[in-house]
């Protein structure tokens, strides 16, 4: 964030710290503040840990994933369509500056008036912020009604999930009428994106439930999740414009303001650590279908090795257990189905728990595990179809709750002038 | 971590994956690991991300401060002493070759054994962890038991904490007999740790309580913590030996096991962030009594400008409030008394709060604040004197909530081939 050395530590007057149009720099104004303001900073190159925020596509799908993430989902309490409109252009205009590094609005200095940026980024980096936003089924109806006028505009691709296999997702950590992922590479920097998103929707919309996330040094390696395995060794090469085009973005078979979109599918997924550490390390790799260490699939070398599911040892077995995880995920078990998981580690520390079952352990068990984000062009061909038969069959649920989570249609990126989402609400 | 790139993917019978002694190296040993294991790589020269274990201080105490923390207390539940003992000495070799970018034990192989270590660290780096150990008053007596024959060792500086005013401590977070402080620059890197010991003591520990917590760029510049100030400014000096050994360091006062040693008080502190976030940027400043975007003391545009708490404006009054935060903490305010602070700020998502008064909001409230840990030579001259008159005066005590935490005597550090504490269980 712009260095505030060169404020003025309590100006008698309102002034204002205002990031230059199309630059960086902090300069501060108004003639009362002449007198105890040093003169402001050149303006600086664009830094380099900036994500472009305006575009074709929104960022946060196919940007190198950050180390951090903050995801929060709303709940609109905003009576008419205007209201929300007003609040998507002040998330707008926040989140331009946000993600180049600037405070959420031009940072007023009257002390008689609460601060318009908590303050918390300031002289921190932009951290290659990215704020992503999606729409979930609440803003189109809710409890049946048509709040904002906008059912008729409902993808038929954002479909109400269905229920699946183990689910045992909390009320209070499910839904939501808009969602807002924010990644970064400081969880400061993320956390403080979304407050501020949170202070400008006072009176129209009001957080429902955040997950925090991490992962580490991704982009150098495919990162391990906390059950040790490497996660994300098949997932669709988003430097490739067909993979994208015909997995990840929503063309012309939905409405208009999809069009560049994605559709998102979050689940807090709890992983009984636990248990899973004291399960044999072949019995672990027979689970995933894959090699701990090495990443590769069962009985080969290479992580980037293709899954061969017809391999078969010497008593006609199959290599890849029937109920592996990597079978089951697999494109070719699922008619091509693939989606792009963009997911976080998550740990929120320890429960109480007792068994029910021999031996009766008691004791306090992490609150830990994978929060899933999936990014794909239509949830019904690819998250529920593959997790249809994920969720009956795959041997690791033996050692995953899905607690939480939602679907959200994410609009096409916005051009700049534009407000995310501007086709949704012109069209109507 | 040592990369397992060489790790053949499913060695056919035992074999290991060892630090070499006094090195970094991943060696694959065993003749049976031949036929398929490639060359182990040469040794590595030591990373420039690795802090020392061994010394004259625990390290994670004046070491830098890493932008990750996991913090963990235990509650023992060993029976005997010997097995206290063997626990610690356990938690040492694993503690020391984790620091040092290993897996907390060689890695075993056999694919019939659970693996021994969960591997979500492999390939990454060691990213400065340090793991520190304190002691709880539960080591030396609980509920009136002295269990491991150490009672008569409890240092009278490790005092049970006083209630203070307001404090609102939840049992399932405060306490424990044993506290492990793992800080690393990787959020992974310090759960993994930890999780790691948890694994070292079944059937002589079990978690009780454990936070995560995160400060941005830390080293660089004083942190802001989640209320937007910069917090730590005023901290001594961890280069200067005469603030360390008079602030920090425990000396001859205390018993033998302690000089070198230090005492720790943890406080998870939730921070109404979003009642603070309403209020005017002046109240915000007359209630911290430093400026929020400089950092400086009111009155003055420098952050390392001393505190003038005798200033006054032209009407006489302070220029610093009595009841200013920065005023209750200064050492002036207190007979000297000072702390090191080294918190982190923490953010575990949010919950449902309805309040008791106009105008009666109800919503959802972050569970978010500042997860305090200070170190100190004896915490009846630091934290508890200090604390005793701010948990009464204190203007931020509005925004504040003490929900959990505890005291740990943190012995010397071990030299190598001891034990973390070792002195404390031999001169029994």
């Amino acid at each position: 964030m712009t260095s505030s050395d060169d404020i003025p530590p309590r100006p008698s007057r309102r002034g204002f710290l205002a990031g230059a149009a199309g630059g960086l720099a902090a300069a501060v104004s108004g003639a009362a503040q002449a007198a105890t303001a040093t003169p402001p900073p050149a303006v600086p190159a664009a830094p380099a840990d900036t994500e472009p925020f305006w575009g074709a596509h929104q960022a946060g799908i196919v940007t190198p994933q950050q180390s951090h993430c903050y995801f929060t989902a709303f709940d609109l309490t905003a009576k008419k369509r205007d209201e929300v409109v007003s609040l998507l252009q002040r998330w707008t205009a926040a989140s331009a500056r946000m993600t180049a590094g600037l405070t959420a609005t031009a940072l007023d200095l009257d002390p008689a008036q609460p601060a318009t940026d908590s303050g918390e980024a300031l002289g921190l980096k932009a951290a290659r912020l990215t704020l992503t936003f999606g729409f979930g089924p609440g803003l189109f109806e809710k409890d049946g009604h048509d709040r904002y006028g906008l059912a008729a505009r409902r993808p038929t691709a954002l479909v109400d999930l269905p229920r699946f296999n183990g689910d045992q997702l909390q009320p209070e950590r499910t839904g939501g009428d808009i969602a807002v992922q924010a990644c970064a590479d400081d969880p400061q920097i993320a956390f403080h994106a979304v407050r501020q998103l949170a202070r400008l929707a006072y009176e129209a919309a009001d957080i429902r439930w955040a997950q925090a996330g991490f992962v580490s040094e991704p982009g150098k390696q495919t990162p391990r999740n906390l059950m040790g395995f490497k996660d994300g060794t098949g997932n669709p090469d988003v430097d490739d414009p067909k993979a994208t085009t015909k997995l990840i973005w929503s063309d012309d078979e939905g409405p208009d303001w999809m069009r560049g979109g994605s559709y998102l599918v979050a689940r807090r997924i709890r992983i009984a650590l636990e248990h899973w550490d004291r399960m044999k390390l072949a019995f672990q790799e027979q689970t995933i279908g894959r090699h701990k260490y090495s990443g590769a699939p069962l009985g080969l070398k290479d992580e980037y090795a293709p899954l061969n599911l017809e391999a078969t040892d010497k008593d006609g077995n199959p290599v890849i257990p029937e109920n592996a995880h990597v079978r089951l995920a697999a494109a070719a078990t699922n008619d091509g189905a693939q989606l792009l998981r963009r997911g976080y580690s998550y740990n929120d520390g320890v429960n109480f728990t007792a068994e029910r079952w021999p031996p009766w352990r008691q004791g306090m068990e992490y609150d830990a595990g994978l929060f899933f984000l999936a990014y794909q062009r239509d949830p019904r061909a690819a998250f529920i179809k593959i997790f249809e038969r994920m969720s009956k069959f795959d041997m690791l649920n033996q050692f995953v709750t899905h607690t939480g989570g939602g679907i959200f249609a994410c609009p096409g990126g916005a051009a700049e002038g534009e407000f995310v989402g501007q086709r949704l609400f012109q069209s109507v």
